[in-house]
C-alpha cells in the first residue's frame, strides 16, 4: 500500500485532523458543465468494464479546474462502482453478487430463480436487484484538473444485462 | 426496449465510445440554485412512491440548463432510488428488501426480529438498514434543461417507517 | 421524534406537496468550492466514526450559501453513510454488514472466510464487499450556509481495514 503516511500514534490519534487542499480554489469564478454519452455493448450478459481513462478524458475535455463528474448508469440493470482492479476480487464480487441477488449464470450457462418481474415477459429481474445492491452512480471531485481519486479506486460500469447497447452518461460541473 | 441503437458487431465493438452531447454547455456562465422539501405521510408502514414528475416540476422551476438535481430523503429510515415502474417488480424489490433486511410486513399483518436498536424503544430497526441497502440518495443530470434520465428510469421514495410525517429535500444545482 | 408536524389526514393526503425553501437562491452568482482532506488511523480493523462535525467545518469554512458537499472515502475498504447515532443500532449494523459480507471480528478476535482477491496476498475481501454494500460517498446539501440534514441524520464513516492511514475527501461547491 504505497498510500500510507507516517502513523500517528496512540488511540488518541485515532482521527488526524484536517487539511486543505494546496490547490483548493477558495476565490469566486464562473461555472462551467461539459457532458458526454457512452454506449456499451457486451457479448455476456453479465461484465465488468474500467472506465476510469473515459471519466479522465471527460475531465480534461470539460476543462474544469474544481468541480464533481456524476457518472451515471441510465439503464435500471447496469451499475457503477468504485473499487480495485484484482481479478481475484471481481470474481468475489460476481459470486456476491449472484448470491445476494441471484440470476443466471454471467454467460447464461444456467438459469436463475423465477421474479414476479418475469410475469411482465422480462428475465432480467435479478439484474435490478443487482442495480439496487451496487448502485448504479459514483460522483467523482475534481481537483486541480484532475479525479481526486485514492491511489486504489478504479472507476468501474457493471453490465447486469448485456448483448444490447446500454447507455451511460458522464456529466461534469465546476469552474 | 426502445431505446436500443444500432449494435455494434464483434467483441472489439464491446465499448461503443463516446458521444458529446449537442447541447453539452461548454461556455462558461454564472450559478444559480433552487431548493424544494416534499412531505410523505403514508398509511402503511412500508411503502414505494414514484417522484419523478416532482422532481421535473423543480428542475423547471430551477431554469437551470446544465447541472444536477440531488434528490435526498432526510430521514433515517427512507430510501431514494431509481429503477423501472412495473408493479411486478416492485413485488420483488419488496420481497428482496424483507430477505436482506428483515422486518415487520409492510402493513403490519406479521412482526419482525428484534433488534438492538430496539431496545432504545423504537420497533424500526430493519427500516435503518433497508435505508443502508438501498440508499437515501440519487442525482439526477439536468441537460439542456430536462432530467437527463434513460427511458425506464423512474424515480422513487421508498418508505420504511410511516404513518407520520416524513420530508425529502431536492435541491438544483446549476447555470 | 421531534421532526413531525401536523399529519395531513386520509389516504389522500399521502403526498403532502412540496414547500419552497424560504432562504433558497433563485438568483444566479459565482460559485465556489473548497476541498479538505481528513486522514483516520483506526486500532480496530472495524470501526464507525462520527465526522458530522468536521463536515460542518468545511461548510463554514467554505462560505458557500447554497450548494452541495461531497463526502468521499479515497479507499476501497472504507465506507460512508449518514444515519442515526444510536449505540444499539450501531451494534446492529455490524452485525448485519458481517452477515451479508462476512469476514474477520471488528477487533480479528476471529478468521473470515477465504476470498479469491486473499491469492493476491490480501486478507481484506470483505472489507471491498463492505464498501460495495455501505457506498463510500454521500452529498450533503447546503442550505442558507448550513448542513440541510433532517434532525437524526448524522454522517459517519466506517472503517472496514483499518490500523493504518487511511484518507478522505470533503469537496464543498455552491454559491
Amino acid at each position: 500500500m504505497s498510500d500510507e503516511a507516517a502513523a500517528p500514534s496512540g488511540p488518541e490519534a485515532l482521527f488526524a485532523g484536517g487539511k486543505t487542499a494546496p490547490h483548493a480554489a477558495e476565490e469566486s469564478s464562473k461555472m462551467k458543465s461539459h457532458t458526454k454519452y457512452l454506449t456499451f455493448h457486451t457479448p455476456l450478459r453479465r461484465q465488468l468494464l474500467r472506465i476510469t481513462e473515459e471519466v479522465a478524458t471527460v475531465c480534461r475535455e470539460s476543462a474544469i479546474r474544481e468541480g464533481m463528474i456524476l457518472v451515471s448508469a441510465m439503464h435500471i440493470t447496469a451499475g457503477v462502482f468504485i473499487n480495485d482492479d484484482e481479478p481475484g476480487l471481481h470474481a468475489d464480487i460476481e459470486r456476491w453478487v449472484q448470491k445476494l441477488a441471484p440470476g443466471p449464470a454471467a454467460d447464461d450457462s444456467s438459469a436463475g430463480p423465477d421474479y414476479q418481474h418475469h410475469h411482465s415477459g422480462e428475465d432480467n429481474g435479478d439484474a435490478h436487484l443487482k442495480n439496487l445492491l451496487i448502485g448504479h452512480q459514483v460522483i467523482v471531485p475534481v481537483t486541480a484538473g484532475k479525479l481526486d481519486l485514492g491511489p486504489w479506486q478504479q472507476i468501474f460500469y457493471f453490465e447486469f444485462d448485456g448483448r444490447r447497447n446500454k447507455r451511460l452518461v458522464i456529466k461534469a460541473m465546476g469552474e
